[in-house]
């Protein structure tokens, strides 16, 4: 889903509309509103705030407006005093309309470390060998849901509209910004297939990498299983071709359908032969040591007597 | 690490030096080096590729230098004709030399999707309703190894020299572009405390939103468990205050820790005790289907007589 964009983002669309004038010029005062035709300001001495790893941070002002030669000169001052200060790296935080500033930091070394909807953040890497600045989000993570009912030995399957090959495989989706995994399985399996259902264990994960449908990023695939709670299908026709509840062991045995839904159908038949404690990763929410946050975490079952101190040698 | 420059790149270093002289004008020539006295191309009219999903893909070319003016009046042409002919969705790729463009597309309504190393894409949703472009990457991927030794039932710890808290912990970090969960464990143990181990299972997985070390984005945080091939620690003192090899009862006891080592710890016992089967995830390598790439999967150990068809009801 798109990001949404903030008010300042709208205001500036509002301020824009008269074409720009760039000149080099002396700095103007940059009022709220911005009369587009005030000379824009010449950017002085850069401002940054320093971080905890020795990095500088600059960001700029949405509504003012910099000139790019001047905003050049004052940034290659402000390279040549931070490095001497000792300063391992700049992050350059640049809002969408001052993106006339990107190139005029790139020509002095400044690459893209991330942008997202009305911004963009640029690093230039000032200490000694190779960057060690963090990188930005690697991988997206898709889920699909295994809604098993163990009463008729049935599982929930669909056929892709939009895929190349319309093999069976579980419901699922990307996982929205912020969303955990198991509400992700359970949206997309309703959103899919119409079946309300309830998230029981994670069962397997996948990792893939250089992902066509990931930008060409990696890919965190995971799937888990849910019990249905409810039974009449009201498939999706945008995104679903077919949707079924096929017995499981004709699932196992079926030709059309790809390699890691027929591995978790064994694995499925596997813990409804054997308990599904053999296959199920439980979930848990535990506290987050510096945000006050909190997480989930999965693993295979804890029994009680290992999640308490005592019983040790 | 920060992303490598392409050379096309370091090329549009060398000519941007000179001052840009942007002007409205004719469409002049564009060729290989773009004398910067060139005058910057009208955009004439924007052409772009149709995906299957009924977008429009427009790239902009690194050497070619468009009015702002006039990619402006070219875009909201283009934009209106899309629209007329039922495209979803226009992306905009454009290189870091030409983000002098970025603010037009903007005040049109296009905003950042992503951005890395020397180029930034955007898009403006045409379709109806709310945008259904898929997201670009939401996580991170960290790893840490839970180094143990079955002989004398140490486990591998570390404190981390950057932290607020010097709690113990196992080593590891973040994952390189690419980089398989299972190297990146191994690898990091190496960096951080120069012992060599080799990756036996996955153990746990905790997944944690909005996280301050990620930009906002999430977080997955994975733990394995590995195996050390050597034991004379040599750890890096950029990165870690104390290493040490200590006994896996006082870990479980211990009070200094974070709640995740902790419960790893008597994960690991329950493990050592009770066979490791009960806690471990086994990762295995899969064809995908459309890529003609391998993908590493993981899920508790599936018996034999499971991964084949046979032996069915």
């Amino acid at each position: 889903m798109q990001a949404l964009r903030t008010g300042r983002y709208w205001l500036t669309v509002l301020v824009r509309r008269c074409p720009p004038m760039l000149c080099a010029g002396l700095r103007g005062t940059s009022g709220f509103l911005g009369c587009p035709w005030d000379r824009p300001s010449g950017a002085g001495e850069l401002r940054g705030e320093l971080d905890r790893f020795g990095g500088v941070s600059v960001k700029l002002d949405a509504l003012e407006r910099l000139d790019p030669v001047a905003f050049q000169r004052a940034l290659q001052a402000a390279i040549q005093k931070w490095r001497s200060e000792g300063r391992v790296a700049i992050w350059l935080h640049i809002p969408i309309f001052q993106s006339g500033l990107i190139a005029p930091a790139a020509s002095l070394g400044f690459c893209f470390h991330h942008a997202e909807s009305d911004s963009s953040t640029l690093t230039l890497w000032l200490g000694e060998g190779p960057s060690r600045l963090p990188g930005y989000a690697t991988h997206q993570v898709g889920v699909a849901g295994a809604v098993f009912d163990e009463n008729t030995k049935k599982v929930l399957v669909v056929q892709d509209r939009n895929k190349l090959k319309n093999m069976w495989k579980f419901p699922g989706g990307l996982s929205e910004p912020g969303e955990d995994i198991g509400d992700t399985e359970v949206r997309e399996v309703f959103e899919e297939t119409g079946i309300k259902s309830e998230f029981m264990s994670l069962l397997s994960i996948r990792q893939q990498h250089t992902s066509p449908g990931a930008f060409g990023k990696s890919d965190m695939y995971i799937i888990c299983r849910l019990k249905p709670c409810s039974f009449t299908i009201n498939f999706c026709q945008h995104e679903c071709l077919r949707c079924e509840w096929m017995d499981l062991s004709d699932l196992v045995k079926s030709d059309n359908t790809t390699p890691i839904t027929s591995r978790v159908a064994r694995l499925l038949l596997y813990g409804y032969r054997e308990g599904f404690d053999k296959i199920d990763l439980t979930m848990e929410e535990l506290p987050a040591v510096y945000t006050g946050l909190s997480y989930k975490l999965y693993h295979k079952e804890l029994p009680d007597n290992y999640r308490t101190v005592t019983g040790m040698d």
